[in-house]
């Protein structure tokens, strides 16, 4: 019994932590780190404040595990084919979370902003060059690459391009889904052998048909290029 | 004598109005749109509060011809034998100038922010999309590219992606030039003819060569990704 009241305490903390994520990530994302505060993310979580300060110590660590989040929760990645097809992947798939999982477009924002110097935003850039390099180099030993292919170039050259493409996106009111599959039709012919490149797919909606085996996710309005901001917050 | 004295005039106002735009870029890039002060960049600027009103109208009004600088004071491009190659220009002396022209760098920071929604970000984007589409249009005249490119698409990714690169680049402390020159040498292949695409100069120091014809800038540490900040700000 002990150890079954035990789960469920631990349980309970974990959902509570998650909810005070998710609702730091939209205050975030719609108000900047700076102007972002604490009573916003309380209430939009509804926990108290010593909740929040169980989990986190201040603005600045809840942004950082914010920042964070977006590698760490990254959804594994499927095996396929071909190792070239999961570097697509990748990105797809989180071009395709960034409509509706207000985690990662909180994290996203707080990426690319330059307020709040001491936040560490080296971390996400690495990880995700880490994660492709790492799938790059499995698709060399697989014979799937180019011969003169050195796997950190592509994967600086993806993540950088995504970081910019999404942004400029936000800006314009364009599909970042439209706009990463560009990327990867483009840059694939000089990294992948003919024979893969044809048979690789990254088209618009890839990360809906990976994450859920259709081009929409449930529940979700993805014919929108944004998701709408919960009630209460902006 | 009264011609010269107003061409004298209209002389001063000029230089002043350009002091005081990069005064602005410097501060702005230093800290940022929301914590930036009007008093800082006078002072900076060595000219009189008065002098910057009757310049500009506000805070926003000066953050929006920095932002907006970035495309009109781009240097005119040079041409070239090929359109391609004017293309692959535009971007390569965009990244040598964010070396050392502090007005381009407190533009680039500026369109990337998110703080300060009422100023308008998309016209950098698409002014630079629209440049680069005007480039292609005439490279696709001159049968310069392959038959099924469409030159709206890849000038969106390659503005995308610069902006992308950028803030990735100052985030890991790499070295911008090297970037850019991998995101022509990567995309060119899609794009350009094979006849062209070997003829075409993608090395970093491309921004460089065009500008100044040779790999450094006079009187610029162009060895260091980063411009030193003048002494007072920050």
């Amino acid at each position: 019994m002990r150890a079954e009241r035990t789960q469920a305490k631990q349980d309970r903390a974990v959902r509570t932590r998650r909810a005070i994520l998710e609702a730091a990530a939209v205050v975030f994302e719609e108000r900047g780190y700076g102007a972002a505060k604490l009573t916003d993310i309380v209430e939009l979580a509804n926990v108290t404040k010593g909740a929040l300060y169980f989990h986190f110590d201040s603005k600045e660590d809840l942004a950082q595990a914010v920042i964070d989040a977006q590698v760490i929760m990254h959804a594994p990645v499927t095996p396929q084919e071909f190792r070239a097809q999961e570097f697509v992947d990748v990105g797809m798939v989180f071009s395709h979370r960034l409509r509706y999982d207000v985690l990662m477009r909180g994290s996203a924002r707080l990426t690319l902003e330059q307020n709040g110097r001491e936040l560490d935003r080296a971390a996400p850039y690495q990880g995700w060059i880490d994660l492709h390099t790492a799938l790059l180099v499995r698709a060399k030993e697989h014979g799937e690459l180019l011969p003169h292919v050195d796997p950190a170039g592509p994967s600086r050259l993806v993540v950088g391009s995504f970081a910019g493409l999404n942004v400029m996106s936000q800006t314009l009111g364009l599909d970042l889904d439209r706009e990463i599959s560009a990327l990867y039709t483009s840059v694939l012919p000089s990294l992948v052998v003919p024979a893969v490149a044809a048979r690789l797919d990254t088209a618009p909606g890839r990360g809906a048909r990976v994450l859920h085996g259709t081009d929409e996710a449930p529940g979700c309005d993805c014919s929108s290029p944004s998701a709408p901001v919960p009630a209460g917050v902006g």
